[in-house]
């Protein structure tokens, strides 16, 4: 609702005011039962007096066109003749959203772990729960040089749209971060995403068809288990064990099921920190060349090793096209800055940009800038040493708390990554333990997410190292000590 | 492949290369015809003389573990017996990806849209295509007054993640804009989104299914025909007249297509640039609460209108919760920011959460922060104004520039928005007509994208007039003029 008011004009402010919202009421453009702005918000918006709000009001009221309820507020109260009839025949009916709802979203995701998500947004929880890097490790510094050297452009192409597949200057940096990552590729095979996350989206709707098999490593990320299966997929877990991928079983799968894709994690796996060997990887490629199914290779974590060699990536093995790789800044820079990208073939990349043109047109174009800026000026490689040495002392003083607290507790020490994966005896009711923890104040993500059947009978729990404070990872311990010592005490 | 140079080692730096590559290469961890960097980029990454690179690579040749071609540059030539075998027993394939998209990716897009839309960027042509605003009108002093104020608060809060139906004081913001526009909402039946497109994007995941019906105006917004066909759905039109959707044949369609929803564009309607009439709206609100069918509304111009009086939203007539209603600031403050927002009912805005955190988590952090800065310093009031007045001139002149040029078009006169639609004599061939065209240097949007049914027979064509300058518009007339011109002469 716009009222135009004009100081100028001899009528007094309170008529024009009433005049303007009975000409609405009658053109009914305003409809009947309409709340009107409150007299304080009204005489905001209007930059008037309230007492001059309350006089056309009042007017209103007099004249039988509005009314004041107590909760209500103020509201049209008129309607001409035929309305009334009409209303009094039918009876209105509310929509019932739920039964509207198609089949993959009336099976999306479980409460629980939204209610995991969102305790994380109060202040006195702890959490484990989330992947999410360090915030006193954002390079804040380096950010403000960026910003400084971007307000010397024009302040105009940062606003300006962008094309599809990302910004060109971008992905020439991005194609340089994959020589380190042993990947040779050329501006045309890569496209900006939304995160990770959005590049898995683009890929699984333009390959995934209704009763599609996708084969995961089981346990394996949550996102991807719950985006396959709300596309109508079936996703089929293969083992993992301490070198990855049973490649064994994966064939055996493969014959027996025919699947549209593997999904891989194959450095410092979420959420069980495992990384792929290089036999395994060879092999791997060796068996999908063999049965002509491509591998989607999702690598967020990869650039944050702690320990041992760096293993190119199945991409980098991958001479005849067979893998589509993901990855992003988010683990790395920034979450809240959304950029991530896919390398594959240029033809694969054209496909998924059209869908991507249907989703959401485009990548922000600041934050292109702002992570381009933020590579061409050379942070990256200072800026991922520091973050591996943050992170592998708190990784280290998590393992020192659980080996000092948890005798019961069995986990994996990961060479890389977020996370540490833990196995509780088979005694403990992992369902009680989380609602526990939650009470006491910390909170993580149980395996029952992880795999691909919601099966609460494996008894592990996922705890994230990089976000919490090296404090926060002490007393969270305590707090997870705590709630399991209640349990015993049942 | 990363390589760590010591230069405290006695070792010289040409042999501590050569040693590392030597290794990786026995290892595996660099596959057979893996393509080393060049002499030229390697001594950029590991800062040293070329010369240093140089005599490293000369060696690894001379021990048979690397080769160069021109061309191909320098690969890794070394692989032990076994693999050789494996060669050449298997005769490697490439994958097809073509062969595996799935269904809704087969029939995603027509050719001739991404060739339009590409031509944009090429700096010579000038284009009538998109839906962009004009670059001049961006609020340059605004954004530089508001990135002062938000660099007083915590740089890392622009970087960290958001929760995933939008950031809290922007919603506060969005909940006091929509009272302009009639509608009277709590901050959780809003959402916000990159920006409209991936609102429609997450309502259509969420309500579609393969073979629903969805009715819609026809012509309309090709970027929803085509979202809702690739999920499987059968669009069909609904013809409109200068008031609107015909809510005479929309009933009869109703009743014998039982659609799962309706998608409507009330004001200055894309691509023909009709408004809604206040009567028609209330008709349609009365058939599908009569019918119980939910409307899309898709309201990214309303709030450009440069004559005649404002409605209200189909949302301000929903007292039953049959609207879900979708906007942005992509056509008023910037596309490149990508932000929009959903209001709907609170469980529908929970159901839409779910997808969105699958999709892409959340909207990029900085953006939200500024745009909300941008609305809370009360700059969006005086934007519109501005705004207004400068697409209204433009608006003016593409019109006197169609009459001047174009005896022969008829066109539609809107009282707001972005767009003319413009239709041609039967007798003209509007492919040829397109080729003339962006071969003299001007594009558009022909009408046949805007039409459920890919049907060349509609002799309309889509103008914008708020992305191309004054100068662009004239010289951009005069282009289409030739063209048309040269088919005459055919």
């Amino acid at each position: 609702m716009r009222i135009n008011i004009n100081r100028n004009d001899k009528v007094a402010l309170y008529i024009q005011i009433k005049n303007q919202i009975r000409d609405m009421i009658y053109s009914k453009r305003l409809p009947l039962d309409y709340v009107l702005p409150s007299e304080r918000e009204l005489a905001k918006m209007l930059k008037v007096n309230r007492s001059t709000v309350n006089k056309a009001y009042e007017e209103l009221k007099a004249e039988g066109l509005i009314n004041s309820d107590v909760g209500r507020g103020t509201y049209v109260a008129f309607c001409n003749e035929d309305e009334l009839i009409d209303k009094s025949n039918n009876c209105k009916k509310h929509l019932y959203w739920d039964e509207i709802y198609n089949e993959s979203s009336k099976n999306n995701y479980d409460d629980v772990m939204s209610k995991i998500m969102k305790t994380k947004d109060n202040g006195k929880m702890i959490s484990f729960a989330g992947g999410i890097p360090s915030p006193s490790s954002f390079p804040k510094d380096e950010f403000e040089r960026v910003q400084i050297n971007l307000s010397k452009s024009k302040l105009e192409d940062m606003f300006l749209h962008s094309p599809v597949d990302g910004n060109i200057e971008l992905k020439k940096e991005i194609k340089k971060l994959m020589l380190n990552r042993e990947v040779r590729v050329a501006t045309s095979n890569i496209m900006i995403t939304s995160g990770s996350q959005q590049g898995l989206d683009l890929v699984a709707r333009t390959f995934v068809n209704s009763n599609d098999v996708i084969l995961v490593e089981e346990p394996t990320f949550f996102g991807a288990i719950q985006l396959f299966q709300t596309l109508g997929a079936k996703v089929v877990g293969v083992p993992i064990d301490e070198a990855g991928i049973r490649v064994d079983v994966l064939e055996y799968l493969i014959n027996k099921l025919k699947p549209k894709f593997i999904y891989s994690i194959p450095n410092f796996q979420n959420p069980t920190g495992i990384t792929m060997s290089l036999e395994r990887r060879y092999e791997l490629m060796k068996i999908v060349e063999k049965h002509g199914i491509p591998i989607i290779e999702d690598d967020p974590y990869g650039e944050i090793r702690y320990e041992g060699d760096e293993l190119p990536s199945l991409k980098a093995l991958d001479k005849n096209g067979y893998v589509v790789y993901l990855s992003t800044f988010s683990k790395v820079i920034s979450l809240g800055l959304r950029v991530g990208w896919i390398v594959a073939p240029e033809r694969v990349i054209n496909k998924l940009s059209l869908f991507k043109q249907l989703t959401d047109l485009h990548v922000n174009t600041l934050s292109q800038h702002m992570i381009c800026e933020f590579l061409r000026q050379g942070y990256y490689e200072s800026h991922i040493k520091k973050i591996r040495k943050e992170y592998l002392l708190k990784r280290d003083l998590m393992i020192k708390e659980l080996e000092k607290n948890f005798k019961e507790i069995e986990f994996y020490k990961p060479q890389g990554g977020f996370y540490l994966w833990c196995k509780f005896p088979d005694s403990i009711d992992l369902n009680l333990l989380l609602e526990k923890s939650i009470k006491n104040g910390v909170n993580y993500i149980p395996s029952n997410f992880f795999f691909t059947k919601n099966d609460m009978k494996s008894k592990f729990i996922r705890l994230n190292f990089t976000y919490p404070g090296n404090e926060e990872i002490i007393i969270g311990m305590n707090r997870l000590r705590k709630s399991l010592d209640e349990i015993y005490r049942l």
